[in-house]
């Protein structure tokens, strides 16, 4: 385990329609009918705080918002999770499993909004405080494939963007998880049950058994 | 000027109940009157994205927000200020007077909250992109003359914190004011018109005559 906590936790990573969400609820299903105590969190969200600026960020009430404001905002969201729903669930020894976190910054803001990657990665340590997961899986999918599976979607704030802003988000989550350490890529283009078994594969062979 | 823009940033600072509020609305009359196009501008604020964050920070809605979520949100209200009003306002040349800003955190966030002094000032770096003000006033008042004038208003969240929150506040204040070059210290327990007047004088030191 990454962090000195007796919990563990598991981020899902990827763009729009990779299917992180749905995999994250198989993932925590699973992991409860095995006994672990789970705790499912999404960014940005997580929390009460999180949610309000969740609203902000995906609403597209029309308000301007910058990339470093965007960014800021992505900050604030994980800044509170960490403190108020992470740490305190690795100190109980819990799961947490995340639907998206630190890298999807580095991703979109650095990568697709063009917010350099240092500056984006030095203000993802200050939020987490140095935290890191036990384990990224990106689930990657093409942009063809994200583009089948969003239509007919209402797409929020930040899904109305245009393919090569996709395009960059992608080519910076391939670079980054290649660099990340505790990461697995999963072709997330496979079947929901395929991607599911490879995940859960995955974790019961990094994770300590409860019993 | 210490921005490579035509227009001139004035910033007022001080504790809640120094009167930065009703300075900035004289001094921006006064301006005004003498036929300079004036922007007034507060923080958080200033913005409608600011606005949103405004309600969170200040609305007490029983919303847990850490001290480093708390910076953040500051950090999105500045980082869109100064991108969305204050550069294109300094680049046509208009006299732009912040009700507060980046010092406003290192006192409130920095000294009040106790987060390090280096982080807080490192964020607002990022946030301001290097833009300083061509002259910030710090109104000061001590704790005894604040909790006097706050008597009878409803206080916002920040508002409600302890004597000894604001005693720190205020170290902050003093000792950031003393080291930044172009600042002024006001005694803000003088009568209204005199702290305006002092200001006044000291703009028109500053300022290069439009006409």
């Amino acid at each position: 385990m990454d962090s000195n906590y007796p919990g563990f936790l598991i981020v899902l990573e990827g763009l729009d329609g990779s299917g992180t969400t749905t995999q994250s609820g198989l993932l925590a299903r699973y992991l409860r009918e095995e006994g672990y105590s789970v705790v499912e969190l999404e960014e940005p969200g997580g929390t009460e705080l999180g949610r309000q600026v969740r609203e902000i960020l995906l609403e597209d009430r029309g308000v301007g918002i910058e990339p470093l404001s965007e960014l800021f905002l992505y900050e604030v969201s994980r800044a509170q999770m960490v403190r108020e729903k992470v740490i305190p669930g690795l100190k109980k020894g819990k799961v947490i499993i995340s639907d998206r976190f630190a890298v999807s910054s580095v991703a979109y803001q650095g990568y697709g909004r063009g917010i350099p990657i240092d500056r984006v990665k030095s203000l993802n340590e200050i939020a987490v405080g140095g935290l890191e997961p036990d384990i990224t899986f990106y689930l990657d999918i093409d942009l063809h494939e994200r583009e089948k599976r969003s239509a007919g979607k209402r797409p929020d704030r930040i899904e109305k963007e245009k393919q090569d802003f996709y395009r960059r988000v992608r080519e910076g989550y391939l670079a980054e998880i290649k660099a990340l350490s505790d990461s697995v890529l999963i072709d997330g283009s496979s079947s929901k049950k395929e991607v599911s078994r490879k995940i859960i594969e995955r974790v019961e062979e990094e994770i300590v058994d409860p019993g």
